[in-house]
């Protein structure tokens, strides 16, 4: 081997080495309860909340919204609605569409005959929290099971670190969200840094579900019984459907566009 | 059928409805930093750090230490160990024996030739911790896998809520904490209402484990990672193997003692 190529090989391994120790990233947080725990400085945080927040938001910017603004409260969501030309209010509590909004949390409600041009306003609790809450990401983009993969190809592509942030219900842990989170690392995994048991936790619940059929997985879960006492049996069987909607949702100043 | 029968038939329905209805609870708090969410008033709680105190603890008491003194510092360990007769100072930081202590946190270190009548006082940081954060349980008890099977007997006939605490690292979920929670769920949920994704969700990474090759399972683990770097490899094989140590611990004002 001549003095050149040998210094040649050096090089390679070198950029081997720093390729491998540069890898950016890839956590998961289970609950906004944690979200202190995360370095979310420089980071892109994908928000989390199947059911049915950020399934909503997704759909609806696939179908024509000009624009999605997350609001905290009822109040907030009709004020906000009542100054804004061409927009809809939107939310539930408790399943059904809160007292003073025009129109409920279904992914399924906002065709692109409804929502096309129009800015919804919504209001959630779970989903919208997480968001405000995150305060120095480099990024805040929306993630469902019906964005999945064009999602997973946006973050790839844009070597940040990153952080699956599950909305969870009400700070517990839920099996939805974290379904998700574990789809996604299985998907990114061989470009990212894992050294996060939640992400690998994630990964092992996505594995173990049987590949797609994530509603069978999630008959029993707290929020499967929950909706479905409301009825919302199809409407969390459109959220689980995976690319439905190929659109990457991002938070830019206090609206969520598509990218 | 007499009417007599009938009302035999009506009391038998109605005595195995509330049956159904009055089983107790089984929950999973994933995190110290969730315990606020969880009603522990009554209840058993179980403390879970596989890594390795309550591993250490069950193997100490059944060894035969009289008693397990769990204190959150180094210098309380210090201070009680000298005001105790007959007793051992013990604990780690970093991997190491913390200065000022004499001994380890290994289980590997307590047989029945050292430690029999012996009190442990022993410093660790998540159980401890944990274990002094829950105020109003009825009982509170050391879980791990080498009490596996005593432990879900006693739990079964107990007749009361529980909720497993898995002392995870420094508030961040662990993989090794909620296997062996799962591995008390998947015992126990015949007898119990489990409406909790977190227990849920540790049934199933229980299940994907492959069933006893927990040191397998557990090798991507960001513990089994952090205690290999120190060479505990055996230690946290002894600490994931089943039923080594079959005794129950538990907290006895500010003693840990064997029931």
């Amino acid at each position: 081997m001549s003095p050149r190529s040998n210094g040649g090989f050096l090089i390679t391994i070198f950029a081997a080495t720093m390729t491998r120790t540069e890898k950016p990233s890839l956590e998961v947080c289970l609950s906004p309860a944690l979200l202190h725990l995360y370095d979310t400085k420089g980071a892109i945080v994908v928000i989390i909340d199947i059911f049915r927040a950020t399934s909503t938001i997704t759909a609806a910017l696939h179908n024509g919204a000009e624009s999605v603004i997350p609001v905290a409260s009822v109040s907030d969501c009709i004020a906000i609605g009542a100054s804004l030309p061409n927009s809809l209010t939107a939310g539930e509590r408790d399943g059904k569409v809160a007292e003073g909004l025009q129109h409920g949390n279904s992914p399924l409600e906002y065709p692109t005959s409804f929502v096309s041009g129009k800015t919804l306003v919504l209001t959630t609790t779970n989903g919208t929290r997480l968001l405000h809450m995150v305060q120095d990401a480099a990024e805040i983009v929306i993630g469902s099971f019906l964005n999945l993969s064009v999602l997973c190809e946006y973050l790839l592509k844009q070597d940040k670190n990153i952080l699956l942030g599950c909305a969870s219900w009400k700070d517990k842990f839920n099996l939805e969200d974290t379904l998700f989170a574990g789809a996604v690392v299985h998907r990114l995994q061989h470009a990212f840094e894992v050294n996060c048991d939640a992400a690998r936790g994630a990964r092992h619940l996505y594995n173990c579900s049987g590949g797609d059929h994530f509603i069978e997985f999630l008959k029993d879960s707290s929020h499967y019984r929950r909706l479905s006492a409301f009825g919302l049996e199809r409407d969390m069987e459109y959220c689980v459907t995976a690319d439905l909607h190929p659109v990457v949702p991002r938070l830019q100043g206090d609206r969520i566009v598509a990218i």
